[in-house]
């Protein structure tokens, strides 16, 4: 297995939250952010989707862009902006260009390769999604295995601890 | 008056479309969008928005990321990729992070400090939205200055042969 990625090319560092789906990544996540923004941090999320999705409007000016064909559509106003990449972005390259942020969690991206946090509930029956064992930390609410840092799925502010303790190399 | 800028910090020559609200812009940049993907170049375009706008859709998972606090929330398929930059972003840093492109066309940033094309319907009544002597062409059904490049609504493959001569540097 090679090193996982660390950090991204802005120097920003990364770790990606796997599970398989009815874990509660997104709720257990939507804490994190908070906890972690409650802290001082600038947080970026980066949602990878298996499936398509459709963020813009029809008939929306930007959406009329894309239509015409457009490769890249930017959206900006007072409040926000949005860079829309009318391509197939490769997950790392969207990353690398993640930039003004302290800390990049990245959801649903089993192949990324950057260090893996795993989730499992007990009572899905199921297996994990990876290999525990060649996670940094695990989040379960069942066994795990010995030597990997293990929380439980309200244990949100012990996993901001972890992360801002690993992210200041401590 | 400063020099107008012609490229981003990437390179991408850079042209911005002002007119007044009803003027066809938006229609325009459409068609023109369509001629150049068809001449084989990778277009990007931008909208600046005076107003908001919402792209996202609440109960979404990225719009509950960004509920829950993150600056940067990033979305990817196989097909496309999102940045949504949940702060202020100025329009020239959002331009300059443009790049995997051969041409920038802003739309509705009058501010904006690069090359301007000026568009205006005579049935409107009203004066130009920027001195059109100042731009680099005008788009017009009524009259404009000597000495200025003059185009017609309907002339889209002639604006687009304009651009790719100015892009070349012809």
């Amino acid at each position: 297995m090679p090193e996982p990625v660390v950090r991204n090319r802005h120097g920003v560092p990364v770790y990606q939250f796997i599970a398989l789906s009815g874990t509660g990544k997104t709720t257990f996540l939507e804490k994190l952010v908070a906890e972690l923004k409650d802290r001082g941090l600038h947080v970026g999320v980066y949602k990878h989707d298996g499936h398509d999705f459709e963020i813009d409007r029809p008939g929306k000016d930007s959406w009329r862009m894309t239509q015409a064909g457009a490769d890249v559509t930017l959206l900006s106003s007072a409040s926000k902006a949005v860079i829309m990449e009318n391509r197939p972005v490769p997950p790392e390259e969207l990353a690398d260009r993640t930039d003004n942020v302290d800390i990049l969690l990245v959801e649903g991206y089993k192949a990324g390769p950057w260090r893996k946090i795993a989730m499992r509930r007990e009572a899905s029956g199921k297996d994990w999604a990876v290999p525990p064992e060649e996670c940094l930390a695990v989040i379960t609410d069942g066994p795990s295995p010995d030597g990997v840092p293990r929380f439980g799925f309200s244990d949100i502010a012990a996993v901001a601890d972890f992360l801002q303790a690993d992210m200041n190399g401590h």
